[in-house]
C-alpha cells in the first residue's frame, strides 16, 4: 500500500548502532527502499545485507546522517550501547555523538536520561518507539504468544477447554484474551472500567470487575496478569487451586506477591520482555514498519 | 455476580414516564429487585408487570421519588414526552416536574435543552445513558446486527466470502468488523489513527488508512460506514462497482453523498437508530443493567 | 488457481434451459471461459450476457451439445421445465429431448423420475448437483445465513449473547453453529454420534446428546433444527419458554410438531429452501464453480 | 450432564495396570464415581488417590474384574506392560491373565497381536481407544497445540500474521487449521476431496487441492503436515524458502523426505505422539470421559 515509498528513502543516510536481531529487519527494509545504510557495533554479524556497510567511529558519514537507529535500550549512562553482535558493550564518547547532525531523527526503544541529555545537547529529534501506541499494540501480539507458550510449557493441560483469567484489558490484555478465545479457552477477563467490561462482553468473553476477583480465581487453570500493581496478593493467591499456574507479563516487578506464591506452592512466572525473545523477526518487522511509516509521514520528509 | 443488590433497591421509589419497549425491561428488572415502581404514560400497555402500578399526575408518590426513568428521547420542549403506549405525546407542566424531589436521580437517553433546564431548576441529578461509553459499546452490538441484517436483505450474496469495508474503527466499527469477520466476510477496516490500524491488524482483519480509501473501494461488495463525516464523496462513490451496497450507520445525515449515489445508481441506505428497532429487548436489558449498576455504585446509594 | 481452464471450455457447446437467477451466474462464467452458449426459456431476461444467445426449439445447435444445464428442479413429468423468466412452465416433447446427443453431460439440481427416464433413453450422463457433498456444504452457507436472518427478523433480541440450540451436526448444522458462534451466540449443538459431540466440543461450543434435549431446551432463546425427523415433539416443545423461536431448516415437512407448537403459542417457522432465495448470486456461483470444476476434471474433458 | 452415573459404577470392580500419567485421570474419575479400583505397576506413584489401592499379582480381586484399563500401548509380546511408575517393564505370565474373567471389558490404547490373542483366549471384550473416532478427534486438540508449540519454539516469527499451510483435512488437520486461524495465522489448507475443500472455504480459510501444492509452498512460513504419505518430496521441498519450518505430525515415518530436507537446509521436525507429552492431564481426561461414557452406554451396563 506504500506508494512511492522510494522517493522518501532514496539517498537518505541512515545509521544503526547496536544492537540486537530486531535491528536487522529494519536494516533490510530501509536498505531495500534505497537508503544508504551504515552500521557500527555489528562486527560479529555472520551474514551480509545488501546495501549495508560497517564503518568505524571516524567515518565521515556520521556527520551527514538523516536517521540514526539505536537498539531498543538506547544509550545508557556514559555513552554505553548494548550489543549482542560483539563481546562487551560499545562505549562512545560525547565527541562522537556531537558529530551527528542537529535535526537528525533518532529512533530508540526507550529514552533513558543520558540519551535525553544527548538529544537536547545535539538537538536531535528522538522518537521512543516503545512509547508509541501503535508499537505497543503490535508488540502485544508476540507478548501474548510468548505468554501462551510459557503457559503451554508449564501446564499438563491444553489451552483449549481451560479456564483462563486475564487480568487487565489494556493493549496486552485485549490481545491475550482474544488469542486465548481463538484457541478455545474459556476466558474470564477482569477490568476496572465499565467500558472495558462492556467491550469484553461484546468480544464474547466472560467479564468481571476486579472487585469480583476472589470469586473468579478458584476455578481458574491459568491466570495471566497484565496489570503492573499487585492484584494477586496473598489473600487472592489463597483462593487458587494448587494446580493453577500464573503467567505475569506486567513489567517488572510484576503484579504477584511472589513470596506468598512460593510459600503456597503456586507456580507463578514473571515473563521477561517477550517480543524480542520469542519472535525477534516479527518484533523487528514491527519496528521496521513503524520507522518507515514515521519517516514517510514526517512533514519535512520530502525536503 | 450482583451481591446484595436487593439491599440497595428494596423500598427505592422509582417512576417511569413514557415510553418505549426498552423501558419495560428496566421496569421488570428493578421491580424484581424490590423497588416500588410506578408508571405514567403506559395506558396502552397490554400486559401487567408484577410490582408495577400505573398512577396519574396527582399521585403523591411523585414527591418521594428516588429515581425517575424517562424515555430515550427525554423531555422535549414544552414538557413533551414521547410514548408508544398511548396515542399522542404526553405533555406535563412545570408544576408537575417541580414536585419531583431535588436530588432525584433522573435517567434519560439524551439530554435536550428543556430537560437540562428542568434538571437545573429542580436540582435533579441527570444521567444521559447514551453518552456513557459503556452503553455505547453495548448498543454497538444490536447496531452491528441491524446493519448486517440490512445488508442481508439488500444483497443477492452471502456475508460469508464477501468483501466488506468498515469505515471508522470506533465503538460501532470495532463491533461491526468483528461480527462480519466471525461470519466469514473478508473485512477491510479503514481508520485514520496508527493505533487503530495496529489493532485492526491484530484482530486479523485487513487495515487501511483513509488515504487509501479509493484503492480499497473498487473491490468491495458491501461498504459499512460509521463515520459521521462525508467520506463517501462523489469521487469515492465513482470507484464503486454498480453492485456495491452501502449501509450507513453514522448518525443522520450520515457519511454518504446520497444525491450522487442515486445519480450513479448505487444503493446507499442510511440506517435509523437500530438498537431499539431490531432488538428492543436486548436494548432494554442494556439500559436495565446499566441503570442497576449505576444506582448500586452510587456513593450514597446505601444511605 | 484454475490453470489452462480455457482449453477445456473453448468451443464447448453448452445449453441452458430454464430457469432461475442462479443459472445466470453459470452462463456468465462458462461464456467468459470461451464456451458457445445457447439458451431457451429466457425470453423475459432483461439484460444481455456477452456470448449467450437465445434460440428456439428448432435450432440445430441442440444436436451438437456437449453440456446441458437444467434448472435446479430438472425436468418434471410430461417434459415440463420451470422457469422464472417467462410466464408459465416450458413443455418440451420427447422428440425435442431426443435430439440432444448421447453422452451429453446434463447438470440438474435434483433428478426426478421423468428426467432419469429421459437420460436413460437418450444415454446422457446426468449429474445431480444437489446430491454432491461439495455443493451441499457450500449451500449450507447461504442456508445458515438465511436461517439467521429469519431469526433476526423474528426475535426482539440480538443473536450475540443469546442461547441458541442447533439440532443436528451434519453439513448445515456445522455451518450454522460456527456462524452463530462467530456472531457471539452461546451455541448448544446437539447430535447423536459421539464423534460429532467430540467435534462440537473441539469447536468451542457446548455439546449435548439428543437424549439430553429436554434439559437444554428450557433455557434456549432460539432453536435451529436441521434434522428431518420430528425431534421437537409436543413433549419437547412443552419445555420451551413462550419467548423461544424455532427456525426449522430441515427439508419439508420439517422436524417440528407444528400443530402443537401453535397450540402452545410457540413461534415455529419452517424455512423454505434458502440459498436461491436469500443469496441467488452466491448460490449461482456455487453451481458455476462446481460445474466448471467437474467438466475440467472429467477424464475425457480434454478430448 | 451425566445423570445417575453412579448407579452404573458403584461396586464395579476396575483394575489398572501400568502405565502413564494419563491413567491417573481415569483412576480418579472412576474412583469418584464409586467403583472399587485396584492397581498394579504403580509402586513409584508419589501421591495417593482416594478409593484406589495397590495390589499384587496374587490378589483375588483379579478374578472378579468388570473392567481392566491397560496403558495406551496395551500388552506387548511376552506379556510385557510398559510403565513409567517403576523401573523396567512389568512382565505378567499367561497364568495371570487367565484369571481375568471372561467378558471383562478391557480398555487399551492400541491392540497389538499379543493382546489380541490374549483377548481371544480369555474371551475379553477389548476396546482400542485410539481407534475410536471420538478419541481421535479429542486427541487432535493436544496434538494441534503441541504442533503449534513446536512451531513457536522453532521460528523467530509469531503464528499471528504468518502464512501456514496445513496438509490434510482429517481429524487433526481440521483442528490444527481452526486453531491457527483463531490465533490470527493466514491458513492455507490442502486436501484432495472436493467436499473437504468446500468445508475449508466455509471455515474462512484458503483452500487448495494437493495438485496446487507447489504453487502454495513458496510463500509459506510454516508447513504442518498431517498426511502419512510423502507429500513433501524433494521436488516440493525445493519450492520452500530457506526460512520455512516444517512440523510433521503424521505418524512415523511421517510425510517428509527428511534426507532431502536436511540437504536443502530446511528445518523439518517429526513430532512424536503429542497428547501424552504436552498435555498428559487433558489426554487422560479424554480417556476417562470416553471410558466412563462407553461403560454407561453398554447395553448390559445396568445388569
Amino acid at each position: 500500500m506504500v506508494k512511492g515509498a522510494t522517493s522518501v528513502w532514496v539517498d537518505k543516510k541512515v545509521a544503526f548502532i547496536g544492537g540486537d536481531a530486531r535491528q536487522l529487519e529494519v536494516i533490510e527494509k530501509v536498505a531495500a527502499l534505497g537508503a544508504e545504510v551504515i552500521g557500527y557495533g555489528f562486527n560479529g554479524l555472520k551474514r551480509s545485507i545488501s546495501g549495508f556497510s560497517l564503518v568505524d567511529e571516524q567515518c565521515s558519514a556520521w556527520e551527514q546522517l538523516d536517521v540514526m537507529v539505536l537498539p531498543v535500550t538506547g544509550v545508557e549512562s556514559g555513552g554505553q550501547v548494548l550489543t549482542k553482535f560483539q563481546p562487551g558493550p560499545i562505549v562512545l564518547p560525547d565527541s562522537f555523538w556531537a558529530r551527528i547532525p542537529r535535526g537528525c531523527l533518532v529512533f530508540t526503544g526507550i529514552s533513558k536520561p543520558y540519551l535525553k541529555q544527548l538529544a537536547e545537547n545535539c538537538q536531535w529529534r528522538v522518537i521512543s518507539l516503545m512509547d508509541l501506541d501503535e508499537v505497543a499494540i503490535l508488540n502485544s501480539i508476540p507478548s501474548a504468544e510468548g505468554a501462551i507458550q510459557m503457559a503451554m510449557e508449564n501446564t499438563p493441560i491444553t489451552i483449549h477447554g481451560s479456564n483462563c483469567a486475564v487480568l487487565g484489558f489494556g493493549r496486552c490484555g485485549t490481545t491475550l484474551a482474544r488469542t486465548l478465545h481463538g484457541m478455545g479457552a474459556r476466558v474470564f477477563a477482569g477490568a476496572r472500567k465499565a467500558a472495558d467490561l462492556a467491550r469484553i462482553r461484546e468480544m464474547g468473553l466472560s467479564e468481571f470487575p476486579f472487585s469480583d476477583l476472589s470469586l473468579v480465581l478458584p476455578k481458574m487453570d491459568i491466570v495471566f496478569n497484565t496489570v503492573p500493581t499487585v492484584l494477586l496478593t496473598r489473600q487472592q493467591l489463597e483462593q487458587l487451586s494448587i494446580h493453577t499456574v500464573i503467567i505475569d507479563i506486567a513489567s517488572s516487578p510484576g503484579g504477584v506477591d511472589y513470596f506468598s506464591a512460593e510459600e503456597l506452592g503456586i507456580k507463578a512466572l514473571l515473563a521477561p520482555s517477550l517480543p524480542g525473545i520469542v519472535a525477534p523477526r516479527t518484533a523487528g518487522q514491527i519496528l521496521a514498519d513503524t520507522i518507515v511509516r514515521l519517516v514517510e509521514d514526517l512533514p519535512d520528509a520530502e525536503d
